[in-house]
């Protein structure tokens, strides 16, 4: 069962498929002259949206938490993935210490990192979970469903090194994502850490992301000749604002008007009826925490008490003290009347599958991925490397095809932001 | 559906599928410090004979022929490695011309070229098919079942490049083994060849391989503690050999003698009960031409001119001089009664699949993969990349497991021998 575009597939988002199906040749080509230029993330998940007449990746998550999600027959190409994953970054590896986040009573996450070790243990390597659940004193057996089990070590350091009582790890995966800070435990060590350092929420900026992202866009959609507007959404900053003392509120409103004109000036020139909106949230941090879909200047000008709240507070707890504003993309795609949004899954620069996040309560201009969201996950049917050029190119493999080629662009200006 | 051994599993073989699933993450950092000293093939075969006491390989195919037999569920597997494979041996390349074999009335075959195009196709490149047929004139299109097509085109020499009438390929891949020498028109070409010329039959020779197995088989035996004997089947050339004028059937004679000793000592010391032998083959060449089953040294005295003939004659009718006498291992693998050889697929240095080729009518001391032998292909039910170090040493993804590691013994063989 696939989604299905409720948009009829005849405008510009079946150009779009229809060109990068016929440039398949090009665009591998390009991809991998791009891949002997930067190193990919040891894995990466992009969330995607589409609307029919735009398909645009709207988050990277370097640390991606859903591997449960994906279709377990596809697990090998998992697996093979990783194998490239660990041969370029850390060949030398044997002991690989997985530090996942302290959430011990999300039983999804706790699945996900299940399956992330039991991938990385069919590449061979040893793997162990370390926690730094900051009262943990002894091993935590914690059942996950299904009749299995998943244990987490409190992390020790040694020295320069990190470890567990009885293990000396080559390398550190972390599945962490760092939003509060580099914690004192991970800092200076000597082992290879996976992703880097840097690669936390509290360095990493959506911004920075997107910078990157729209110079990669700009120039695939030369390579085959397309708007990079197909592909790319409009995005704005501001300084800092301060929700609370309603400080920068100006600058927002002013971004939101303008951007919002940008985007009607786009669908006028391509006879798009909807909507435009956009899309304020939090510059650092992920979780869907600190959203706001915005129609109009007004919306963020008389934000209430409850509204600034929201705004204000991030993961962890943390203040919000900068924004992104992003064109809103929306999601035309749906199963049974619910609102449906592709997650598409990498392992170092292979696309390894992905799934829907599927969610009856929410609408096609919200975002899909927030708080007590409990979206039903679809794995995708197929995987995202077998296009079929003798079927149409709004045929399920085709359409997963785009989807990984989109998500491999954003993977690149992930690269290519871990970089600077 | 799953071939089972006929011979309990407590004995060697066991011991050796434990040691090397307790060993996977040593064998795998092992598999990646090789590849990283050498390139492994663009694609490779390894026929493998598991005789419940021994697990060895007796052919490597640098011109893999059986894409077809393979589970077409693990395509998506061949595709993400024949990526890896283009990216490092042939980044540049947009436009790939695949040269098969010039059987025309082979349906297997065609079907084998026709899922090789296809899964490079899905890499992104540009794949069309060019024909070594000496008279083929204009482009041949033939059916080759299930509704499906495919077209051979005349390779046509402008200059030191190849390519077809209106294509100018960027490299080229040859599925054509080269027995019958390099045809003049491959000659000095100036497009990246792949797999290199001298991967052919015209040169190759499968002492050479074997030479580089022992090696390869010694040091892992040392890394993972076995007896090498385990993974490494005997092996002895003898010069020049006339079987029409009955020159060096002596040498033969002798070799066979002192390998029969050798293996009975093995088996005697571990309590083996079966009969030793030895296959007989040409040096040069495939297709198990020329190949002969010995039990006693008596058994290469007295070669009648019947046997002589068959013997002296290898693929493309060309005279047969040089032997190679190997160590014979049993197949006791059996599905239903009949016999099942199991065949291992390679793309770079991943493993994609594999199958059984099952055979009623031919003894667990015989070759299978003899003319006029019409095999069943088994597809393997599950990849070689999916340890389970939950499940028993021998359950199916561990024994594909295992069977992956020795064929990627093989391979890093090849890939030695490749070099010198």
């Amino acid at each position: 069962m696939v989604p299905h575009l409720t948009t009829a597939l005849t405008g510009p988002l079946l150009e779009l498929e229809q060109h990068i199906l016929s440039n398949t040749a090009k665009i591998e080509r390009w991809f991998r002259s791009q891949w002997h230029a930067h190193e990919a993330p040891f894995y990466t998940s992009v969330d995607l949206r589409n609307s029919g007449f735009k398909l645009a990746p709207v988050d990277t998550n370097l640390f991606p938490g859903g591997f449960n999600n994906l279709n377990t027959d596809f697990i090998p190409l998992a697996v093979q993935a990783a194998m490239s994953a660990v041969e370029k970054i850390c060949p030398e590896a044997q002991q690989l210490l997985l530090i996942p986040e302290n959430h011990t009573r999300n039983v999804f996450y706790l699945q996900n990192v299940a399956r992330l070790a039991s991938i990385l243990r069919q590449t061979g390597l040893e793997v162990r979970i370390g926690s730094l659940i900051p009262d943990l004193t002894e091993p935590l057996t914690l059942d996950i469903g299904d009749d299995e089990h998943l244990t987490l070590e409190p992390v020790i350091r040694r020295g320069n090194r990190i470890g567990l009582a009885d293990y000396d790890p080559c390398a550190v995966l972390l599945n962490n994502d760092l939003s509060a800070g580099v914690p004192a435990i991970l800092q200076g060590i000597e082992q290879k850490l996976l992703p880097p350092l840097h690669a936390g929420w509290h360095v990493r900026r959506k911004s920075q992301h997107f910078t990157a992202y729209e110079r990669v866009a700009q120039e695939f959609a030369k390579l085959i000749d397309i708007d990079p507007w197909f592909i790319n959404p409009y995005f704005a900053t501001c300084g800092e604002i301060d929700f609370h003392a309603r400080q920068g509120e100006a600058c927002l409103e002013k971004h939101v008007e303008f951007m919002l004109e940008q985007i009607s000036e786009k669908y006028k020139q391509y006879g798009i009826e909807s909507d435009p909106f956009v899309i304020v949230k939090a510059d650092a941090g992920t979780y869907g925490m600190g959203i706001m879909t915005v129609k109009s200047p007004a919306d963020v000008r008389d934000l209430n008490r409850k509204q600034r709240n929201k705004m204000a507070v991030g993961k962890e707890g943390l203040q919000v003290s900068e924004v992104i504003i992003q064109e809103g993309v929306y999601t035309f795609e749906s199963i049974n009347d619910a609102i449906a949004e592709p997650v598409v899954y990498m392992m170092d620069h292979f696309v390894i599958g992905g799934f829907y996040r599927v969610h009856t309560g929410r609408g096609v201009d919200e975002n899909l991925n927030a708080p007590g969201m409990h979206f039903v996950p679809l794995a995708f049917e197929t995987p995202c490397c077998t296009p079929n050029q003798m079927a149409n190119p709004d045929a399920t493999p085709n359409r997963f095809y785009t989807y990984g080629v989109v998500a491999r662009l954003a993977m690149l200006a992930a690269a290519i932001e871990l970089e600077q």
